[in-house]
């Protein structure tokens, strides 16, 4: 139980207007794109301070009241990572919304937490950069959110996740102080490096209020292309050559499994660039800095690839409308459980070797349990990121068991249950299956060192 | 005091001749390539153990006993991080010397910590890979030395430092605990990430004893230009152009001033690609993959930075000897200081984009107090990261009015006091010249959590 007190301290640090509580509390800070609270609990308070200072303040007054902390970006998370504990003080963080200074010559960009990503993006391309992170939720994401959860999305396997796009950092600690670490050198040996404990820790360990990020030049060629392979090796064994042969400007490798070819055709109604006849579907891109030769390039490395007899069949995209319906077809997982009852998904990643044999393992294990589920596999491939969406459970007590065949599979080929949606309350009870017991003892280590009180999200992640 | 029953303690868990004591101790680990233990002082012992477990057993008897523990790689380390403290027990890694996996579809290996980098990079080159991290030492230095102080070099600027190259890590803690967190996919997000807070840590937190290394294709092609610049902001401006034109394939962009350009020819005996008429100089390198486009569009490039007067003069290597030269140019600085007497070295970094300002005002603040020092000035543009050479200083007492002008320049810059040497003990002084009191704070609440009786490398770093 909160007392009136603390709320109206809390109202003095941030304004009045900017506390809501009880049933003002807007919706959209209850719940994340994955869970929402138990009906019937609510978060004590809802506050949206201006800066790090105020911030400061409310985690100072927190502690001493004993209050729970829970930081909120744009609410689009899969984990359960943002959304309010019962009796908390849900933390927003959308009026950090300041873009402070883009550095040219460093190619560095310092900003707020709360600017949302595709912001970003657009301040980046009209200084005439790239901001390489992007993922289905850009327009509603938070920078910080991002950060704070290390998210990935389309384009990791060029530009890496969001921690190799992070120089710099500023976070309030659970005491209150204030850590401005907003390094904007590709080198920086002095000392620990502390950003990246906090990038990927879910609000559990500090909160992020700024950010110096890594820009990248603008890409000057796209070539994509749509392919169907005889059986799952030769998808490696392309991918092996394409790592080779296009180096740096491989920037997309999706490989879908039959099931996802056949629902996006079938079921979304996109137009099949290929027959629905093959073992595995990719969709291929290369973007590069040389808009004359990467074309002929691209094209030559698939006809190889072809007469190779590596891939099965492909089509290159001749127009950007074409490019539009290859990505059209991959993006139709967004779509695919739309009215069919439960859905359950995983994100997980295998050794890349092992993928086609994981695959299989999976979806022999889930047919025993469940003849009739018909997974649908899809993913990055090349980062070991492998997508699992169960469109229809029989109900929500099949749940845990499903849970368990596919993370308990993840578990026997040595991978992640986390690649890259982060564990929030979602994954808590699975975090075993891929980290050991020292390496969750010396997560408590820090938990324990940073915030003694336990106050940052607690019961989150571990 | 080191009581015998310690020592032979040690000689149990490693085995007799594995622990050597007093003059028996090889003088190679008493001192890295940059300063030596005080004369009259010495470990009480230097133990070589065999494995992780061995470790854990020393680390837990001389916490018992409240011995300082010093892990070794092939020191040859720049700032102390591994010369012993008088007194220790210095823990040589070099029989952990085991290549233990390369996984050639996820692209990685997985070795021991004190496997030599060359080592690493001819395994690598054998199984058609490319180990990208590189530097001098590479005959010497070991995988684990080179992660526990996230060294740079040579092609940073491409592939990152040692931590862009780290999968996964086994480390042992300071009371004896095993963490092995060998993870080889590019995506895991299940808890926090505990490989980043080893790396660039110096021995201070943990000993690493083995790695997942990520590897890199081999690239395919080389190309290879020498460039003289009228004025520093066109080697800015040119850093832009290469950056957007050649993208992922620029691999190398070193640059050198005139004091670097003269002693090179006139002292180091290296013929001239270009006549010593300029006001910078640079070397650039592109590494891609298609051997038969790469080095037209490298010329293609070149020429169209000399017709817009980007760059004053230029020489693209024609043949791998004429390659070899531009690189023997570069690399005279490890010559520059021979028979001069004493010399003092600086590895400092800046936001890019002030470089050139910082240059001048480090020389200027030089020449006002020294005004024969003539510092010799270059490094690695693109990272940020300047080196300066005093080939000679006066004698030992000028060196910490030296250190006082360079790091406070480098303070006022914002820069940071070490790009890729890391603090050891040579910087630890300095150390608040880059990072604020919260900063270091933090670093100490962290190695108070994971080493509270203070017993790894204690005394480096802070």
């Amino acid at each position: 139980v909160t007392s009136n007190e603390t709320i109206a301290a809390l109202r003095r640090i941030v304004g009045d207007r900017h506390v809501t509580t009880g049933a003002d509390i807007a919706p959209g800070h209850l719940a994340d794109a994955r869970m929402a609270m138990p009906e019937g609990e609510a978060p004590a308070a809802l506050v949206c301070p201006a800066n790090a200072a105020e911030i400061s303040a409310v985690l100072k007054l927190c502690r001493s009241a004993g209050l729970a902390v829970v930081p909120q970006g744009g609410m689009t998370g899969l984990a359960g990572g943002a959304v309010p504990l019962p009796g908390s003080v849900a933390v927003a963080l959308g009026r950090l919304s300041r873009i402070e200074e883009i550095d040219t010559a460093a190619a560095t960009m310092t900003v707020e937490a709360g600017v949302p990503l595709e912001i970003v993006q657009r301040v980046a391309d009209d200084a005439g950069f790239l901001f390489a992170l992007d993922l289905g939720a850009r327009g509603s994401c938070h920078i910080g959110g991002v950060t704070a959860t290390n998210a990935g999305g389309n384009r990791v396997l060029r530009f890496g996740m969001m921690r190799d796009l992070v120089l710099g950092i500023e976070v309030v600690l659970a005491d209150g102080t204030i850590v401005t670490s907003l390094n904007k050198m590709m080198k920086n040996n002095a000392g620990y490096d502390l950003k990246h404990l906090f990038i990927g820790s879910e609000g559990t360990l500090g909160i992020v209020t700024r950010l110096v990020l890594r820009l990248h030049p603008k890409p000057r060629s796209v070539a994509t292309a749509f392919c169907g392979f005889a059986k799952f090796d030769d998808v490696l064994a392309f991918l092996g050559r394409a790592r080779a042969e296009l180096g740096g400007t491989l920037a997309t490798f999706e490989v879908m499994w039959p099931e996802f070819y056949r629902i996006a055709i079938e079921e979304a109604g996109r137009r099949p660039p290929l027959p629905p006849a093959f073992a595995c579907y990719v969709l291929i891109e290369m973007m590069g800095t040389d808009s004359a030769r990467d074309p002929e390039k691209f094209a030559a490395f698939m006809e190889q690839s072809l007469d190779d007899r590596l891939i099965a069949d492909a089509v290159v995209a001749g127009s950007e409308v074409q490019r539009g319906a290859f990505w059209h077809i991959r993006d139709a997982s967004s779509e695919f459980s739309r009215g069919q009852g439960i859905p359950a998904g995983f994100d997980v990643s295998v050794p890349v070797g092992d993928i086609g044999r994981f695959v299989e393992d999976v979806a022999a294990r889930l047919a025993a349990a469940f003849p009739d589920l018909r997974p649908v596999i899809f993913g990055h491939l090349a980062d070991g990121n492998i997508h699992v969406e169960i469109r229809r459970i029989p109900d929500e007590r099949a749940r845990h068991d499903i849970e368990e065949i596919v993370y308990g599979a993840t578990r026997d080929w040595g991978g992640s249950v986390s690649a890259e949606h982060g564990i929030g309350l979602v994954k808590k009870p699975y975090l075993a299956y891929s980290r050991t017991p020292e390496e969750i003892a010396l997560m408590r280590t820090l938990k324990t060192a940073l915030d003694p009180d336990n106050i940052l999200n607690p019961g989150k992640i571990f």
